[in-house]
């Protein structure tokens, strides 16, 4: 088998090495040339995926290591009888941690409890069920809304976005962008939904920029500054609103799901496809190609406030502010599309909070249900 | 032997109760009537001790649990030949936590690195001297300004004040407040000399707030914006300058030396003053009275870069930007005075470096020497 593969993909070697020969390829040099013999082609979304690029190739599986797939021409593979996997959810957990880490931060900065808070998630997918999960066994209480799959499953545990932003004082937004349809969510939160939210809340939004009407934020935000946001994704990106930037409580430049683990994991997933479309035995597990973190563990001896334990622990592992931080540098030194993609290309590595194994003794034990629930890995040590 | 002590003076049970009998009493309260009979006082700042507080006492030892002695009447103890003891340096290892913790943060949010800076330390004392010695450690460049002391011990090492103000990009101020004689330390960064600091560079002042010119630092940051400032300490506290506040990169209510290792520390020194002047073995050592801190360790078992192996571990103890937040936000709620003492009466638990066992292994070892001269302590693992 002859696979072709991006060059930038991580654990390429380790993932793909025994299915067949690999040739590296830059993703924006690959060509119908490199696949005139190719069994398998592996990309990023860097490489357009279209007819013209598999004219004449034998190539009879094609993965992209990515949770989009604007990239892929599906109505071309599909004419030729390609098999196509993308790896949805590969970075969703990354997510999740990038949203503690915000909501952590500005409850310390204002001085509240996410504990005594309700989470409104918008959006209950790949991301925002996992953000469920973790809240719900962290004890925060949240609302789900998400009609699209309350249309499928059933409106029970479903709440609409009316509701969400009448009972909650955070708001989660983890939508894909849709134009068309009942559920579109191009400006799903227009000026007068963004009107409604309650003072003191939170408006956070790492889903699609275009789901929220940036000047009407803008105009809140500026006006009444009554509401905090957190804004990982933005309309116009990488050209952004930078007014809108500097009266947003934490601003990062589409990082949200950039750990290396999410990385890895979009390529063992594309593995563990191949291997399924190959009819071989996948043999390798995830944890195989997941290098050590440099932090191994840390041990809390005595009880700490719940929320300032994890604090702790989240920002030994990732702390949102170092984002905020280097992008508002970028964007002053650099203006802020280059900021903004400089940001992003030179973007430093990051684990996810289940790299980090919290040993826990005496009394502090009391925390390993809440630590655990957040996503960390927790000992019970004597 | 009977001792009267500020009842809000941490182990004092653990410290005197082997001295005699202990009779606790909130600071303000203590009058001469507690005193008719007592043999030994123990007070902190509070409490005023002067010729009208000692009438028909036989007391023959007094301590104060602080650096400060402004609260003692010097000439009244003298008179009655009392021997006295305070806690100088006390809380300095904390003001040095509280530096690092500023400038490794600036630097993270700047992109700079501090090993890449030169130091200058003006005022080598307690504080100071720790400062040096620390930065020397992790490898940073120091100049040293303390004119009393260059005429004291001879000017080697020494630098004047003009030559650090050219030659280094971060200042320290670490001064006493003194109005009179040849050095003088009101307004020592007068107008002229803020003006002089070179752009780019950094000006800390966890010293006394008169030593600054607060008009003309503010009027700097106001109209050219290129400095930065940490303040600490600053003029005619609680009722600061909220202006000036409001342009300073990290503001913070005078809490650099609030560690509770500092408070207790400086009962420990009154301990063993006293056990002195009773010619008896003070039969207690500083660990014996300190407890153990939340956080026991953290083990990094593969290379970071330096400085964001500090800030790790750093952070992990003290996040001065926890101090700077609520500080802001008191402000907002209370007003500036009310803001200012209502952060210091009501300051968290803050342990010290020191308290934090960092475990290394693997290439990690690496980092031994920096972080155990930023403070930590370090253990080689397996
Ligand atoms: N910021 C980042 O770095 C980052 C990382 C990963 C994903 N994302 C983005 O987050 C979004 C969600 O990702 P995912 O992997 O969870 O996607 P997903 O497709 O698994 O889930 C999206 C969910 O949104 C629901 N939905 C659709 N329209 C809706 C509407 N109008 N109102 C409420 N819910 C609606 C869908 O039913 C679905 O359950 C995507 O847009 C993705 O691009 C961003
Ligand atoms: N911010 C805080 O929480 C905090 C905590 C501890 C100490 N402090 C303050 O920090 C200052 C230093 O404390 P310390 O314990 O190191 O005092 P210290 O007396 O041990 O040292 C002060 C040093 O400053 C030098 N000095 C005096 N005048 C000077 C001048 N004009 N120029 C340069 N150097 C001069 C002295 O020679 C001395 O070496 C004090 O004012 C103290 O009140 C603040």
């Amino acid at each position: 088998m002859k696979l072709i593969i991006d060059a930038n993909i991580p654990a390429a070697d380790a993932c793909f090495g025994s299915f067949g020969a690999i040739n590296r390829v830059p993703g924006r040099e690959i060509t119908a040339a490199h696949l005139h013999d190719a069994d398998a082609l592996i990309v990023r979304s860097i490489t357009q995926v279209n007819g013209k690029l598999l004219t004449d190739s034998p190539v009879r599986f094609i993965g992209t290591c990515t949770i989009g797939t604007d990239h892929i021409d599906h109505a071309a593979l599909a004419q030729r009888n390609i098999t196509f996997a993308s790896a949805p959810g590969c970075n969703a957990e990354a997510v999740v941690d990038y949203v503690l880490s915000s909501l952590l931060t500005l409850a310390e900065r204002d001085g509240w409890l996410l504990s005594e808070r309700s989470v409104g998630i918008v959006g209950v997918g790949n991301v925002g069920r996992r953000l469920e999960a973790r809240l719900t066994a962290m004890g925060v209480a949240t609302l789900a809304c998400d009609p699209p799959r309350a249309e499928a499953e059933g409106a029970q545990g479903f709440h609409s976005l009316d509701a969400v932003i009448k009972h909650c004082d955070v708001i989660c937004l983890h939508t894909p962008l849709t134009r068309d349809g009942p559920h579109a969510s191009y400006h799903l939160l227009n000026a007068q939904r963004v009107d409604e939210i309650a003072p003191g809340s939170v408006l956070l939004n790492a889903g699609r920029g275009d789901c929220v009407d940036g000047l009407a934020l803008r105009s809140r935000l500026a006006s009444q500054g009554d509401i905090r946001a957190v804004l990982d994704v933005w309309e116009d990106e990488p050209a952004i609103d930078a007014g809108l930037r500097d009266l947003v409580s934490l601003a990062t430049p589409h990082i949200a799901g950039h750990s290396l683990d999410g990385k890895l994991r979009g390529t063992w997933m594309i593995q563990q496809a191949l291997a399924r479309h190959c009819e071989k035995p996948s043999g390798l597990s995830f944890v195989d190609i997941c290098p050590p973190p440099a932090l191994a563990s840390l041990h809390i001896q005595h009880p700490l406030a719940p929320e300032d334990a994890l604090r702790l622990c989240m920002r030994a592992v990732y702390d949102v502010r170092r984002d905020h931080d280097t992008f508002q540098r970028q964007a002053l030194l650099q203006g802020g599309a280059k900021g903004f993609d400089d940001c992003r290309a030179n973007y430093p590595l990051r684990r996810e909070f289940a790299t980090l194994n919290v040993q826990l003794s005496g009394d502090a034990v009391a925390l390993e249900g809440m630590l655990r629930g957040a996503g960390f890995g927790v000992t019970l040590t004597v």
